[in-house]
């Protein structure tokens, strides 16, 4: 595998700028400009070659002054949905859920959903826009079975994107029998996270919903990552039950909230209370600060310790025509719908696309320090919020190590 | 001047491709394809060359399959204020509008604002998204005198982009002597409106303040386009005083009311007195669909007859970070947070980019037919929707006939 040397980049969060080197898919050394690349070297004048670094034949990329990112996070997206890639399809749903889950029902085999095809063209422009993992949530029911969690895995081998699937009941739990069992069967096979669907709102059955899908991730050892639309007190309460059986069954750092739209419509004192609830249990929380949804409160709960990620939602799908698949074009989004002006209030947001999802999705040595996996995103931008408000096209794109865009 | 040919994109409407050809900065013939280019030719077989439209000279494009709209109308920013183009300024006010104000204030001098330089650099990169005409809000003080209004002139007078400015009273009116004879200076040199900002939360006396600016529009003859973020039942309260005086002095058309946060946030009965009430009197209303705060509910405005116009606010400037100076992006925005997923919802957004613009501003001679000034741009998109939801670049930007960017 060829060394990679990146030459005078800012690395995130050093202050800095830097070269790094990447060696067998991992870090091997990040060298702040004015320290000498090698041991023994004099300081200011060494010149930066590969050979410097005791890396002659290393492939060579000067960023100098572009931003340099750990690889973006996906941490919500529903890969199997979409028809990214393809011909405009125009929204065919009215404006309510239900019909958007009879449309969604009715409509995927005329337009063959799921599709290798859509998924692997969505999976290689999220690459391109660097994205190096994905969490998606997968719809299991009945009618489809796994079909979508194959086609997914299918899409994926392809493409240099580490894409970890929900088993998701989008229709149903309780309510669409055999649904439990496939989402049993989904997990033995490998799926790296159970899924949950409004427990008390669509499911209507809260307590068994979630005592099911606990006892799953329980059983299983796998992650947990629940759907919450439910708003107002409905969902905060059913955020308690969440946070409850978080901490009863020890799954702290294996379970997170998507939406939460609840967290952002509550009054502060028990808004407090919820968020005090999930910093305990180690529960994290997922938004895509969709359309005109509530955000819940990103400073609150990253002051209070809870990990915040970030995701698209559905993108180009029979949900709605919106998305891109840009991490940071999201962050945007986040940053913009939480008011947040100052670089250091929209950098909240970008750790949310990154370090946030990393935390969600438990991956090991992610990061830009060294020993940790090279997933890098180099962005032509001075500052971290510059690159959120901007989102300018990446410079450079390498997952382990492997220089893919550039 | 050259004629110039357009062949075989899609006008918006049209519902057919066709060949467009411009001569004297206006659009000569619209001709749908599948009949014949001159009057005397056969229809199908007919070759699409320049002499058979009788315009041997004329450049030719090739936009098959490409939507041909209008020039983007951007019907509300801050031109003056901007600091586009230059390196990023990190945002330093705290979360409050006072702050923003002082800081406005305080480091514009040091920040060099007005300036032409930046103001130019933003008007080079709207025409490339294919703005064409733009309404810009300039800060009038007793500080700044007139020097934003001048700043903002010498900038387009390098720019081909039709820009008519707002003469605003940002640091208040009757709260800061000498505004209104400032505004009057300002209106007297050639400013095409009037502005004011908040008659009740800021300025502290709406009724005042309205008969000011109100009385200023008619005896100058100008348009008023007035900033209301007071919200609620005082914001409520206010769009009633707006829609008295515009009835009363007959300024109907001539007349809009910018963020107008109020009608996001009423209750049903009330907003549909007031929808009625600015139909009724022809008052038009501008959203920017900033941050999180309430959207206007553009559908039902558009189903009573009212003007609907769309801009960005500001653009990377003290006040935030934010903005792009691309209409169609900024479509985008209002669509999304509007929960338009449908198609011909999501067209109600660029018809707000576009006619809606065109109509609130008072822009003669707007549109797609023969007769029309020629202010095309080209988009890379099959629907007006997938123009909105994706924002491609644009193939090609036509203002008065020239061909600006290709």
């Amino acid at each position: 595998m060829t060394d990679v040397l990146l030459r005078g980049g800012l690395p995130w969060g050093l202050g800095a700028p830097a070269d790094i080197l990447v060696r067998d898919g991992r870090i091997a050394r990040v060298i702040p400009r004015g320290r000498p690349p090698g041991p023994a070297a004099p300081a200011a004048e060494t010149p930066r070659t590969p050979e410097a670094f005791g890396a002659p034949g290393a492939m060579v990329f000067d960023v100098e002054g572009q931003l340099i990112l750990p690889g973006l996070v996906e941490a919500h997206c529903h890969l199997d949905k979409t028809l990214y890639g393809g011909p405009w399809v125009p929204h065919s749903a009215d404006d309510t859920l239900a019909d958007r889950i009879a449309t969604d029902l009715g409509r995927r085999a005329e337009l063959g959903v799921p599709s290798v095809a859509r998924i692997g063209a969505l999976l290689r422009q999220m690459s391109e826009a660097g994205t190096t993992h994905v969490r998606t949530h997968t719809d299991i029911d009945p009618a489809a079975g796994l079909r979508g969690v194959e086609a997914v895995r299918e899409a994926a081998a392809g493409c240099h994107v580490d894409v970890r699937q929900v088993a998701f009941p989008q229709h149903g739990l309780l309510t669409n029998p055999g649904t439990a069992e496939l989402l049993e069967e989904a997990l033995k096979s490998g799926v790296e996270a159970v899924g949950g669907l409004d427990p008390a709102g669509i499911d209507r059955d809260p307590v068994r919903h979630l005592d099911l899908i606990f006892g799953l991730a329980g059983r299983y050892g796998t992650h947990l990552d629940l759907h919450l639309h439910d708003g107002g007190s409905l969902g905060g309460w059913e955020l308690e039950l969440i946070i409850e059986r978080t901490k009863a069954l020890g799954l702290g750092g294996k379970v997170a909230v998507s939406h939460a739209y609840a967290l952002g419509q509550l009054d502060e004192a028990y808004q407090d209370r919820l968020v005090q609830g999930l910093a305990e249990a180690d529960v994290a929380v997922v938004t895509a600060a969709v359309y005109n949804f509530p955000v819940p409160p990103i400073k609150k709960l990253r002051a209070a310790g809870v990990t915040v990620a970030v995701g698209h939602d559905g993108i180009r799908d029979l949900w709605g025509p919106y998305g891109s698949g840009d991490m940071l074009e999201r962050a945007m989004h986040v940053a913009y719908r939480s008011t947040f002006r100052r670089d250091d209030d929209i950098e909240l947001a970008l750790e949310a696309a990154t370090v946030g999802g990393a935390r969600a999705l438990g991956l090991d040595d992610y990061g830009l320090a060294p020993g940790d996996r090279a997933d890098l995103v180099v962005v032509p931008a001075g500052s971290p919020a510059e690159a959120v408000v901007v989102h300018p096209g990446r410079t450079l794109v390498m997952k382990d190590g492997v220089v893919l865009h550039n």
